[in-house]
């Protein structure tokens, strides 16, 4: 999805794809098939036919050591390995933002059943993490007994936190730059079905300017306080007492979507503003109201084949297709619908993502 | 500029390019060096790996003898060779249009000079067009004496028309499927300097509903009656009598580049639509104005060079750079603001065209 801002203003792009069928190799001619964490493969790509401006990251599964030998190298990695540590490692990420003052759920640090056992004695239950390679709800267990978390612990060290009695979850996007330079967008409301992103509104409905500004707060001393450059996705949970920090993404993100289509300056753009330290983009919403359904999933061959239903279902839906295999539960591409009633904007999304699945599956 | 649509609705593009530098060539990854009039190379990419599903251009520069044939082949030739005709010839556009009953100057097929003087007879002074070939002010010469015609006449018939006393001059865009559904963006005002678009202006400032409505009617009747498919662009200038059609472009036009930032659908994504035959996106402008100011020429070695100043600049400045090389008077790029007074909106783009060009060149 950064292929067409970079398009547009004239910046070229070199991307390392898993393979040749990568949603990423059908939009950008510069495609080269390797594997993340193949530090050759990473080298070669800033390196060839010339030294990139910048190298930045659309997932975190690199590792610090490979990325940091490559900034060695001279090459302007953005984010840096130092911020993205943080992204990493849900225990360092917890560490740091403590000492920050950031608002967090209970947690500690757990490498035995008796660990497990201490942080459950004052509680009912407690959520159970592996520091690293968590995403869309893996790497997450809920649990209420010690030994539920025998078989992880086996495995090494793991994060525990309390179960947050929240009301919502939010999401708090930003971009900032290698020069400090630091834009907001609105803070939006993310609905989550079985642990996995379903809905985003923007900006998130009946949140006060006061609340607004605490969750923009906490998102920009994140920021600032972990060095990030790029879009940074600060996901919260707003409970009685304030928003704490639930998890981080170093990158566009998917509660930033709905900004291709509701914001001057998509994630998309402003991501590589940032990692090219050029002025950041107008962060203002084009619409008062924005929400983005993902479709998750589909019975069809592939995704495109609803292109004719979801384009008839809603003219003003903003469909958007990734391009990848169908796959149970996969994110394979989302709807964005702009409008002025929260109820009206969110039922024609939800009909347009239903439209553009197929019908009869969601 | 259709890259960035297309992959959102997971079209997949092939292009053929002059070369391999082409602007599309930059963003699309299946492009094809070969000569648009290379029949053979068009029929290569419609057919391998499969057969497309349609066949559109983003110029005039092909023939109907060469795109008759593929179509014969049972390729989807959108818009069909017989309504290009009239985008490739303009006398077979006077006369089809006078056919129809839409308001044209008053204008004459011209073989001899005697054929010219006659027109001069009842007139200071005319246009004379070469039917074919013409572009941005190329092919067009303006008269006063019958013999400023001979070099002309040399090469072959011309079309001769009336000067027109015009208060300015509007754009009327639309999209035409081969099902017939059809829709209209609002009426934009074009800003000519030179004979080439240097700006515009939607909706077009002052424009009563009755004339709004007049100018969206003369369009579709254009459309309908030629057989349009994809986008089409009236060229129109208003005078004190009403509109008189100029020009008609068939395929996304310089005059409906502000819908990319400045209304649900832009002429890229619609185009699209409209020659794969799907629903046509809702037109509406998503701000109360928008102003699009072209690049022309830079003293810059390459456009892109004035990224940062135009980011700087003005950070609600939507930037399209073509990655074209720098040529005087060339458009290489263009800028779109959104805004809500028409005055403060065009001084914005005209400023930030001025800071991505170079500001001491405009």
């Amino acid at each position: 999805m950064m292929a067409a801002p970079a398009a547009a203003l004239g910046v070229t792009l070199r991307v390392l794809v898993e393979d040749e069928a990568a949603p990423a190799a059908q939009v950008v001619p510069d495609s080269r098939v390797g594997a993340a964490r193949d530090e050759a493969a990473i080298r070669e790509l800033v390196s060839a036919p010339h030294l990139a401006d910048a190298l930045t990251f659309e997932h975190e599964h690199v590792t610090f050591e490979q990325i940091s030998a490559i900034q060695a190298d001279g090459v302007s990695v953005q984010p840096p390995p130092q911020a993205l540590l943080h992204a990493h490692d849900k225990l360092i990420m917890r560490r740091r933002l403590t000492e920050l003052g950031v608002p967090c759920p209970a947690w500690a640090e757990v490498t035995t059943i008796e660990d497990v056992a201490a942080f459950l004695a004052v509680r009912e239950s407690a959520v159970l993490k592996t520091p690293t390679g968590g995403y869309d709800g893996k790497g997450v267990k809920f649990i209420r007994h010690a030994d539920e978390a025998a078989e992880w612990l086996a495995a090494g060290t793991l994060l525990i936190e309390e179960k947050v009695d929240f009301d919502r979850e939010v999401a708090a996007l930003l971009a900032r730059t290698p020069s400090g330079q630091v834009k907001c967008w609105p803070v939006a409301q993310t609905i989550q079905e079985n642990g996995v992103c379903a809905q985003v509104i923007a900006p998130a409905p009946n949140l006060t300017s006061e609340q607004h500004q605490q969750a923009q707060d906490i998102a920009v001393t994140v920021a600032e306080g972990l060095g990030v450059t790029g879009v940074l996705a600060v996901e919260m949970f707003q409970t009685e007492q304030g928003f704490v920090v639930n998890e981080l993404a170093m990158r566009p993100h998917n509660s930033g979507h709905w900004t291709i289509d509701g914001a001057v300056t998509s994630q998309f753009e402003q991501h590589l503003r940032a990692v090219l330290d050029l002025p950041l983009g107008d962060t203002a919403m084009t619409c008062e109201v924005a929400v983005m359904a993902n479709v998750l999933g589909s019975e069809r061959a592939e995704l495109v084949d609803g292109l004719e239903d979801v384009t008839a279902s809603d003219p003003g839906a903003k469909v958007h297709i990734y391009g990848k295999q169908v796959r149970p539960g996969r994110k394979l591409g989302h709807v964005t619908v702009a409008g002025t009633a929260v109820d009206t904007t969110w039922r024609r999304a939800l009909a347009a993502a239903a439209a553009l699945r197929g019908r009869d599956q969601q």
